[in-house]
């Protein structure tokens, strides 16, 4: 398989970032697992300048926050119909669907991961879900896939060790402690 | 086995929709981790007009907002005595046992197992509750057991392709973003 | 190994009923995750006239709530010395060391572990800690050892039979749904 | 390989003492599960008089709170540059990069650990991590690989015995229940 140049990253949250675990309280709060691990994907894309987006069905403060804390700017919560979403994203950032990879692991993915020039989901994805995807990955959700879906990607196009020296020379370059 | 015409699916909640964690605060707040892959099994249920009835011996908020997010509304709490519970359910919605599939794991689901038309239950159940089920499945509890009960018989019954198309246009007849 | 006759159940909490996780938050709360099935281990125990005590090294609020909810009387928390705990229990139940069994599963846990009649420890316990057990158990901690460890005891002891035939007529006794 | 003579442990959180989990909740709260075992491994350090410091790239209550329930004096929070960090804290101990362990698992962990007397992490550190440390373990992140790392250190320099020994009579000299 050719690889397409990658201009834009979109992923998925609930099985993807998180294992597809939503925490409920007795007060009434929600939780969402997430894995620091994901944040070194969005870290060496950016150090590349490849940017991140998150679409995702549901609709919650923790994407907010987090996608806050990780410093990525396009976040599309409670969307229904993703392929639309993305249509509309990739138009603002003139890339095409060529370039665009998407990860996602559910029924409510299935639609546009048929059409992205990359597509991966996790390894406790369903089987129909498996047999669409261009890189069915062996890690599973919330453990890390995101992170693996980059480096895999950055590695199989020649780029992870320039990402990781740009990496080395970003924290060696931080003032004091 | 000739399978049965399920008309209902009733599920247990800790063991089942969990792997049976119940995680307390020191503040007095109860949790409990759902998965997200679980409310597919829901869904695609529903997509065929079968409805899901929860019955669990626990009485928890977050048993309630989890089946108000899913829109399920047969949802019974507290339930010591399942079979009596699962009894007159079936008889307001005038199904039968027969017709009746359960999932469930552990001493309090023994009975109610014992007399559904189709018994399920996760990979790590007591082997006493595995020997009396029809399917031990082969997915833990708290890890999509649910789904994979539902698609496992939607698979042998040949309605899964049929669920899996009608979710595909029911995510891509959603409007706007 | 002839099994001496066990008239107390003493248990570790923290990597017995818990896999060792302290969950803390960043409002100051913190957390612990039990699990469901422990609880049929203290179930089939009383069913059987069997007492379950707690000696645990922490002192929290979690343990104090699932220790009531569970109907555990025994109860002792924030022990450093749980030899010296054990010896006045035992010395009020009218039991002895031989009658006793005990879980535990770290260094605070061994100088017990070393003096009762019946010594278990779950999978992921040091292994100098599961050399000095009678039974180094094959299920981790929080994954249900403690009821893994009295089911293997009844089973052993022959009395598992009647004690699952106890909870069967125990749940389908209680009153309507 | 030859052991130094390690007289400072250094730990990296996340990804060490953690399995990477970030949890964020829907009141803005956020949570990091640890695990009791690692506390083990600085308790048998102290009893050996070896200190242990943490330095972590996050700064946290969870970790002001850990830190302090295990009486850890030296912790070094919000780090970008862990190297810096380290010479510091050396420096003011009298100790050299020789005689200093360090353990971490990712990007902004690896200037340190390529400098230290004796280098390790988890199991699940990218393969890079792996390749620049003196012991890749073979114990994930979270599941108490600091404990792993400290124990085996003390078995191959021969002082384990004197460390579980000397915990032995800590816990037998505490004072009545």
């Amino acid at each position: 398989m050719k690889l397409p140049d990658i201009k834009l990253f979109i992923t998925d949250i609930d099985g993807v970032w998180t294992d597809g675990g939503m925490i409920y309280g007795s007060n009434g709060v929600e939780l969402k697992k997430f894995i620091t691990a994901d944040s070194a994907g969005v870290l060496l894309l950016k150090l590349l300048h490849i940017p991140t987006a998150i679409i995702t069905g549901e609709e919650t403060r923790m994407v907010s926050d987090r996608a806050e804390k990780l410093q990525i700017r396009h976040v599309f919560q409670g969307i229904r119909n993703k392929v639309a979403c993305a249509e509309k994203l990739i138009q603002n950032l003139g890339v095409s669907l060529e370039e665009t990879a998407f990860i996602g692991d559910d029924l409510n993915d299935m639609n546009l991961l048929s059409l992205v020039g990359l597509s991966a989901c996790p390894e406790n994805a369903p089987d129909y879900v498996k047999r669409i995807v261009d890189w069915p990955l062996p890690v599973r959700g919330g453990d890390g896939v995101f992170r693996f879906f980059v480096e895999k990607y950055l590695n199989e196009t020649g780029r992870l060790e320039e990402a990781l020296s740009r990496s080395g020379n970003f924290f060696s370059d931080q003032e004091g402690v």
